[in-house]
């Protein structure tokens, strides 16, 4: 088991990575203060790992209560986050409750915004059960669900007291979500660690097999990337925490244009970090040979690199002018001076951007 | 104009006391720190203060939206809360706007909320209409909207950027109301101020008469006292901040038990801190002249001083057992030690408490 302790002063958090965690009742029971917990799991994942879960807490001789919510993105709205609620007040836990969140994502995200707004917050722990979530969403404390007008709308930002990121649960995860949190560990790469960069090339095709050792190692450094930014900039006060948006702008207008579930989110950034990769080369920033590189890498995570042939270089800017980092109108995105070092900038050219667009099949091969 | 600032680190922020704030744009421009605003009131309110305030947003070039919400606490739910939402997005209003609150405490803590969570955490300003939430629920950053199953159960602490408590608007207060609000500023004595207590004894007729220097001067004192109690205990971590609950856990019986909208709050607290004080009297801390003198200024307050007749000592206990300040079981009062010094205890004698539900109509005159 590796430990890494994400560093925020007082919200300081560990999160375990290895083998088995889930049988393992010193991983859980050390990071609950009160005597109730409410286990918050999905359709797809509860009947899977909630059972020994509930098991080790009521061994524990806690009073423990579950709810199970439908598996899917379409789902992370009021009316189910209200579903945590109502078990919460069923059982008329206290402020002294700990939630836990057993899932991907939107389980994390919903049940850590339950968490930040119970009684005006208690505590929660995660348990990722997706290569995305363990990489991605279990660090950093964002939290929130999705309104009809806009995807992560309304949240907080809430830390876990503890992260267990159990690599045996990756064994059930079908091979499309595997590409898709690939696709976001390949990012730490390309946003700020070009020697993790060059790990992953030396060792993808270990990862799709699902090496156990090698899919520690990856989340390990992938959390430790993603643990130093957000501890640089928590609250998302300054642009270091943008850059963990790269591929996300472009990324958000395919999932937007061809409908929420269509392309999973991994998905949609493996492409728009191509995208980016394409348009920092318009900027002379990287080489063809750098965009070359980058696309075989997704190519070998078994990730799309064609955006979709619908979506029109008109409805992406449509798309991606709602995005949170604009600022007076401005569209601003996360671009790569180099293979390991990306910036936030509003100066890319807006007839090198439509280029980009307009590039389809040809991303990454013109040079 | 009186200022007072609450300590709270970087979320510190300033009261502004006096007659006509809503007609000075310096009151409230400076603290907007974009260039975009949505103003929340209510069907009451709105109709009359809400177009001065408008003309001074639009007349300082901002980006101005407004929604108005139904009048009641009935309302203060997820539903009305989306209304923000709704308005917020179909503004496409970013994170860098401010939401002001126009209103009574459900306006405060509905705003307040919705900024605690749209995109993460927005800022917003509050402009409480009512004495209760000048003295109240515009000081220590509590928000929160009702659940089915509990009142002010789901929630965040979110601190305003500044407080204007304009003591005109008080001049359009129904009696009830100046009334609920005179309970939390006598509360204030009670718990930790004698010589402010002493004060009120003095003043309590100029206050009903809504003399304006003497409004100021309560609402001064009484925010002192919260900002002080807030700045011990922000996050509700020991029992200092829970003294501010002093006859709530009997009021909130009396306003479950007859239905809320029967009693104010202020009302069910005036009567609940009269309770209290027999409680506390029983226990033998406070003398019968010091339950007397309690009862003699609730009274001159316009307060009612006799719980219903219709709530019997069971129904009280089953409602009080619900409280968020009890821990595993056991009820946690705050009870008097002296006029002036309050605390919280588990330490009440059963039967004493049971004498006191049962006093009804001898509420303080038993001695």
């Amino acid at each position: 088991m590796q430990t890494l302790e994400v560093q925020l002063g007082e919200r300081s958090y560990p999160i375990f990575i290895g083998e088995s965690l889930l049988a393992q009742p010193d991983c859980l029971l050390p990071w609950i203060r009160g005597r109730q917990v409410l286990l918050v799991s999905n359709a797809t994942v509860a009947p899977l790992y909630a059972a020994q879960i509930l098991k080790i807490l009521r061994d524990a001789g806690l009073a423990v209560a579950d709810v199970t919510l439908p598996d899917g993105e379409q789902f992370k709205d009021w009316q189910h986050l209200n579903l945590i609620f109502d078990a919460l007040l069923a059982a008329r836990f206290s402020r002294k409750v700990t939630l836990i969140a057993l899932g991907g994502g939107v389980v994390g995200d919903m049940t850590g915004f339950a968490a930040a707004c119970y009684q005006r917050g208690v505590d929660f722990i995660q348990i990722p059960t997706t290569l995305l979530s363990q990489v991605d969403s279990s660090v950093g404390g964002k939290t929130g669900i999705n309104h009809p007008l806009g995807k992560n709308m309304i949240g907080a930002f809430q830390q876990p007291r503890a992260v267990l990121a159990d690599t045996s649960v990756l064994r059930s995860l079908p091979e499309r979500e595997l590409s898709a949190g690939l696709a976001e560990v390949i990012k730490y790469g390309l946003i700020r660690d070009l020697p993790f960069l060059a790990w992953l090339e030396e060792h993808m095709e270990g990862l799709m097999a699902r090496d156990p050792a090698l899919l520690a190692e990856a989340i390990r450094r992938s959390c430790q990337n993603k643990a130093e930014v957000v501890a640089a900039d928590e609250l998302e006060q300054n642009d270091v925490r943008a850059l963990l948006n790269l591929g996300h702008t472009f990324g958000h207008a395919i999932e937007t244009g061809m409908g929420y579930g269509s392309w999973l989110h991994g998905e949609a950034v493996g492409t728009g970090m191509l995208m980016a990769a394409d348009l920092s080369w318009r900027e002379g920033w990287l080489s063809a040979a750098d965009v070359a590189r980058v696309r075989a890498l997704l190519v070998r995570a078994g990730l799309p690199v064609l955006p979709p042939a619908g979506l029109s270089a008109d409805e992406f800017l449509r798309h991606m002018a709602v995005d949170k980092k604009n600022v007076d109108g401005r569209l601003r995105l996360v671009l790569l001076r180099s293979l390991g070092d990306a910036w936030v900038t509003d100066t890319a050219s807006p007839q090198h951007l439509r280029a980009t667009l307009e590039a389809g099949a040809a991303l990454g091969m013109m040079a």
